[in-house]
């Protein structure tokens, strides 16, 4: 369900291509890493050696959003990573809730990485009361019946779906209904919901079975 | 990385393309739902308006594959469900291996669809000693230094590695040269292997970063 409606318009007013958005958080990844490596200046070339893309791609990919290099010198590592920071949106507040506190819920709540880019788990939700009350790397798992007074006090900008099937859709609607309108689904189902809810799906069958078919298709 | 040397070439000689080989699970579980449902046949134009694709896109896509389609009648539900799933390869023994045993390696182990298209999680793999000799789901937790007996004793088709970025490439290195050609990889890290390892990676931070960047900019 990639959805172009959102997509930037920088002054030229290019629409940014799903593809180009896509690739975007690998260039933010790896400028982290050279980042910590104490690495202050870049070229396209050793970059796109490193990531195992063109330097012509790189260099189309982030004309979008102004260029950011300069002939003779590369990109400045410190720069071009804050600059893309913002283009992700990551220096703003992304709060997230996750409806579902079973492993998968409690691995996204425990993920480090999250954290250190700027997303801020808030509140766990699930219907078993083994779960509610527990915490999760600080973070407390509330009884879903608590779901309209929380995101009422919080602002929540994104729920991640991480409960079953058959209660995801249900779910789904009821957080359209408070106002939350990006969706992180891990559940394997589509939803029927208005144009303006953005859902980023993780289909982890749909991930092996690609893989599945990779391999036997391989002879 | 997606690769497409593996790609299947069918009488006609056609390589199937990435974009088609990511639509095939979709086409797949949708099947299987309607299968569940009691659906006998379905036309091309019902699948498409339930999947929100166009009709003239799923005829091209089983086209790559033979058609299966009859003028006048549309799918048969059933047989075309069990023929995707053959192209999958989910008829095939697909044994997993989950490196990493924490949060998120335990909840690919939960997974109980994983377990009705075919794949069968053999064993989890951890350097904690307070997770080594648990069970997840009847499958065991064996120490890291297990893993090279037990490759040797068991047909292991695909590795997912659910550990730290910092671990995994050693560990990816290690899989590879104990015959792992495929590897199911959720950790942000590229791995620099050699060509005939299938990779294919679930990257939880881009996918959550995909979506910040499609809030903050559909102003």
């Amino acid at each position: 369900m990639d959805d172009v409606r959102g997509a930037v318009k920088p002054a030229n007013e290019k629409v940014i291509s799903p593809a180009v958005i896509k690739r975007l958080p690998r260039y933010y990844r790896y400028l982290g890493d050279l980042l910590k490596n104490g690495v202050v200046r870049i070229s396209s070339k050793e970059l796109s050696e490193r990531m195992n893309v063109t330097a012509s791609q790189i260099r189309q990919d982030l004309n979008n959003f102004g260029g950011f290099g300069q002939q003779g010198y590369g990109y400045n590592v410190e720069f071009l990573y804050r600059e893309m920071g913002k283009i992700l949106g990551l220096d703003k507040t992304n709060n997230i809730i996750i409806i579902g506190a079973g492993n998968l819920g409690q691995a996204l709540a425990n993920n480090q990485e999250f954290a250190s880019n700027g997303f801020s788990i808030v509140g766990l939700f699930d219907v078993n009361p083994r779960l509610v009350g527990m915490a999760v790397r600080g973070v407390e798992v509330y009884d879903i019946d608590m779901l309209e007074d929380f995101v009422r006090d919080h602002e929540v900008m994104i729920a991640a779906l991480t409960l079953p099937k058959s209660k995801a859709p249900a779910i789904a609607e009821k957080l359209y209904s408070l106002g939350i309108k990006a969706l992180w689904n891990f559940a394997p189902v589509d939803f029927n919901l208005p144009d303006d809810v953005l859902v980023e799906n993780v289909h982890l069958s749909e991930s092996i079975m690609t893989l599945s078919y990779r391999i036997h298709s391989r002879n």
